[in-house]
C-alpha cells in the first residue's frame, strides 16, 4: 500500500499542513485506495488533508516546486478511476468543509470542495431554492468533484449539465497560485472563461477549493407518468411533444427497455409491473412547473394526443406521491436489478437525440452478432441522448466468458457512437480508465489542443498526471 | 487607407482564396475598415473573403506560416473596436453564408459563421422553435460574431449567455487546422470543453467557422407590464418574487431611471407615459409560458403581491400587441433618446443582483461630485445585474468640456465595480478598447494564464493580435 515519497518533500508538506493536516497512518489512507465498485486499487504513502485554500495552494506549490505527482480526490464516488492515487500525493478536499455563502437575491450558493451535494441541497431548501443537480451518490459526491468532472444526471435535459449550474470558481492552479473566480455575475465578458475551462477538466489544470452554485425556483407542480410505447421512434416523437407542450417544463424523460424493467420485477423486492399488458419500451416523464395545477394540465394533454397518435400503447399517472416513488423505483433499479442476472459490459454513451433509435438498432444487431444469445438493458436520459447501454451475458452462460470479451464488446458498441456523431463517456469522464480508449475517436488536431493548454499551465504534469491527454 | 503587406503572403493568400476570394479594392474594403459609430476607422491592404472553412483554413494556415497578423470580422457591429484592422489581413466570414442542418429532433441549428442572426431565428421559427438570443443588432450580427464573443441581450435571465446556446463548434485554430467539434451532444465528458474555451475568446483563439445552435419551444402564453417602483431595492425584491411565482418564467426584467423615461418622452416620437403619475424607477417585465393564459395568471399574482406589499406603486398590463410593443419600446429607446440630450459617457457594467442598489447610490453620490450637474441615465437587465449606466452632461453643458472627462470619469465608476465584485464589460467584450483598462481590475494570476493559453495555441499572436491579453 505504501510507496516512498521524497523525504524533504514530506518534510515541507507537513511543515505547511500542521497538526492534523496530513496522514502517513495506513488505516486512515486505507479507505481513500478503494472506490465503490472495487474496480481500483491505490497506493500512496502521503495523505495531505489541507482545511483551506491557503493550505491547498500551499501543498500544490512545494510539489509544483519539487516536481511531486498529486491526485485530488472528493468524495471518492468516481466511477473511472480518476480519484485512485497509485504512487502520487493524495490530497483529499474532506476538510473543505464551508459553505460560506447563500445568497437567495443572487440565486447562489458559495461552498467549499468538501460539502456534499446533499449538503448544497438542504442549504437551497433553507431559503426556498433548488440546486438542480440530482445524482445518485449525493450524499458522498462533493462540490470540488462534481465540478471538476461536470457531472449530469436526470435533470440535464432541462438544467444543463454542472457547468451551466456554475456561477463562480475558485481553483489553486498547477503552480500553485490561487485564482480566485469567485463573481456572482450572470454576465462578464472580459477574456476566456478559464471556469469553464476548469469545469469538466477533471482536476489536471487546477484543483477546485470552492464553486459558486447557481440556485433555482422551487416548483409547486409535479406530474409524473409512465409509458408504454412501441419504439424508442415514439418515444423520441414524444419528447418532442412533450417539450412542446409544456413549454421547457421537461424535468425528466427516461427511456427503458423491456428486459431493464423485468429485471427489476424480478430481482427488486417490492416491484409490480406498472402498465397491465407488457410494452416493448418505457418512458417515465415529469413534467414541474409553478402553477398549481399546472403539470398536471399539460401531462393530460400529453398523454391523450400521445395515445391518439399511436405513439403511447398505455399510461399511468402517479396519483400520490407514493406512486412516483414507486414508478422512479423502476427507473433507479435499473442497475442494481442487473446484478443478479451476471457479468455486463457497461456503456455511458451518448448519440444525437435523433441517432438514439438508430444506436439502438445498430448496436442491438451488432451485439446478437457477436455474443449470440446475450441480454441488452437499455435505458437512460434520452433527453440527452444519453444511453446507459448494458450488455449481460446470456442466461445460464459463464460470468466469466462474458466478462473476458468485455473491451472487444465494447469497441464494437463505441465504433457505432462513434459513427453516429456520440461520445463514449456522456457523463462519466475519462479518468485513468478511458482516456486512451477515447484518444481512438478524437482528431490529433483537438488532443494537441488539449496537451498544449495542459503545458501551459502544468508544465510538469504534477495535477492528476494519470488522467486525461 | 493602405497598408503594405509582404507581397510573397498576398500571392499565396490570392492562390488559395482563387477567384472573387479576396479583394485589394479600397471601395470595396471601406465599409468594413469603420464601425456603426464612427469611433474606429481601421485600414488594410487586403481583404480575404474565405467561402468554405477550407479556405479559412487556408488562410489562416498560410498567415501562421508567415507571422502575418489577421483581423477576423463578421457582422461589424462589435462596440469595443475588436473587428476593425489596423494593418492586418482583413477576413470576413461574410460568405460563410450556409445553414447546413435544421434538425427539430435534436433542437439544433447548425449554420455558418456568416449567417445573420435573424436569419437563424427565421429557420427555428420554421420548425416551431425559438433561438432565444435576442439582440438589437441582429440583422448584421452574426453567428461567428455572436458566439465569439458570447453576446447577452435581453433574454439571458432565463436562456443564459450565448455560451448556454451552443451545442458544438467547428473552428480553425491559430496553426491553421481546423476543429469540428460540430456535435449535436447534451453530454460529452471526454476532455476540456474546447468549445466553452473559443466561446467569448474574441476570436483570438481560433476562427469560428460554424456552430450548432441549441432551439427552445416557442410560448404561448405572454405577458408584459411595465411597473412605477419605490427603488431599486424594490426592483430586486420584485424580481426574487417573479421568478418564484412564474416558476424561472421570466424572460424579462428590465430597471430603468425616471430620467431615461423622460428622455424617450421627450425625444422619441410617439412615446407616452405609460403611468399616470411619475416615479423615480420603472421595471418592465415579462413572462412567458406554454399554458394558454398561464403566464398572465402568474404577472396578475405577481402584481397583487407586490402593490400589497408596497414593492409596487403603479403598473399596467398590455392588453394587445400594440400596447406590449409601446411599453418595449420605452426600454429600447433608452439609448436612441439620449442623443439629442448631448454628451454621454457610457457604461456596460454587471455586479451581483444584489448589489444593483449599492451600485446605483454609490456611483451616484461619486458622479455628482466629480460631474456637478451631470444627468444620469441608468437602464439595464437588472436580472442579470447589467446596467447600462450613463452619465449626460449637464443640462446646457459643453459637450467637449464633458467629453474630455470621460475617461476619468469612468474609472470612477469601474471602480465601484470593482469594489462590489462586478465586471467592466458585462456584454460587450473587452476587443482593442477595454483590455487595458480590464488588466487594472484582474490579478495577474488570471492575466498570466490567459497568456499562457494563448502562447501555447498562437505562439506568434497572429489572429486578432490587438485584442485581449
Amino acid at each position: 500500500m505504501t510507496a516512498s515519497l521524497p523525504a524533504d518533500v514530506i518534510s515541507r508538506l507537513k511543515s505547511v499542513l500542521g497538526e492534523g493536516g496530513w496522514s502517513e497512518d495506513p488505516e486512515r489512507i486505507a479507505p481513500k485506495l478503494v472506490e465503490w465498485r472495487d474496480r481500483w486499487v491505490g497506493r500512496t504513502a502521503f495523505l495531505a488533508l489541507p482545511k483551506s485554500t491557503a493550505e491547498v495552494a500551499a501543498v500544490v506549490g512545494v510539489c509544483a516546486e519539487a516536481r511531486q505527482p498529486i491526485t485530488v480526490q472528493g468524495g471518492n464516488t468516481g466511477l473511472v478511476g480518476g480519484q485512485i492515487p497509485q504512487g502520487e500525493v493524495l490530497l483529499s478536499t474532506e476538510r473543505l468543509r464551508t459553505i460560506r455563502e447563500v445568497s437567495p437575491l443572487d440565486d447562489v450558493i458559495t461552498a467549499e470542495a468538501g460539502v456534499t451535494l446533499s449538503e448544497i441541497h438542504a442549504a437551497a431548501a433553507q431559503v426556498r431554492r433548488r440546486f438542480p443537480l440530482g445524482l445518485a451518490s449525493e450524499g458522498s459526491a462533493t462540490v470540488g468533484g462534481f465540478v471538476s468532472t461536470n457531472a449530469g444526471g436526470t435533470q440535464v435535459l432541462r438544467y444543463g449539465m454542472t457547468r451551466n449550474l456554475v456561477l463562480g470558481l475558485e481553483a489553486v492552479l498547477p503552480n500553485g497560485e490561487v485564482w480566485n473566480g469567485l463573481k456572482h455575475l450572470r454576465k462578464d465578458n472580459t477574456g476566456y472563461d478559464l471556469k469553464q475551462l476548469l469545469i469538466g477538466a477533471e482536476g489536471v489544470l487546477g484543483v477546485v477549493t470552492a464553486a459558486g452554485l447557481k440556485l433555482h425556483p422551487e416548483l409547486a407542480s409535479r406530474a409524473i407518468a409512465f409509458l408504454g410505447v412501441p419504439s424508442p421512434d415514439a418515444a423520441i416523437e414524444l419528447l418532442a411533444r412533450a417539450k412542446d407542450v409544456s413549454g421547457g417544463a421537461v424535468e425528466a424523460f427516461e427511456l427503458m427497455g423491456r428486459l431493464g424493467v423485468e429485471f427489476t420485477i424480478r430481482n427488486i423486492a417490492g416491484t409490480r409491473d406498472p402498465l397491465a399488458a407488457p410494452h416493448p419500451w418505457y418512458v417515465l416523464a415529469e413534467f414541474a412547473t409553478a402553477e398549481p395545477g399546472s403539470a398536471e394540465r399539460a401531462m393530460q394533454a400529453f398523454l391523450e394526443a400521445g395515445l391518439e397518435a399511436g405513439l403511447i400503447a398505455d399510461a399511468v399517472v402517479a396519483q400520490t406521491q407514493a406512486q412516483a416513488k414507486a414508478l422512479w423505483a423502476i427507473r433507479e433499479n435499473q442497475s442494481p436489478a442487473q446484478k443478479p442476472e451476471g457479468a455486463t459490459w457497461k456503456h455511458d454513451v451518448a448519440v444525437p437525440v435523433s441517432a438514439v433509435p438508430a444506436f439502438l438498432r445498430e448496436a442491438d444487431v451488432a451485439m446478437r452478432a457477436f455474443a449470440p444469445g446475450c441480454r441488452i438493458a437499455a435505458f437512460g436520459h434520452v433527453g440527452d441522448g444519453n444511453i446507459h447501454y448494458d450488455v449481460l451475458r446470456p442466461d445460464g452462460g459463464s460470468n466469466e466468458a462474458h466478462a473476458a470479451r468485455r473491451d472487444e464488446g465494447s469497441r464494437i458498441v463505441h465504433d457505432i457512437v462513434a459513427r453516429l456523431g456520440g461520445s463514449i463517456s456522456a457523463e462519466h469522464g475519462l479518468g485513468a480508465m478511458k482516456t486512451a480508449e477515447a484518444a481512438r475517436y478524437k482528431s490529433t488536431t483537438e488532443i494537441e489542443a488539449m496537451k498544449a493548454i495542459r503545458r501551459a499551465l502544468d508544465p510538469h504534469r504534477i495535477l492528476n498526471p494519470r488522467v486525461l491527454f
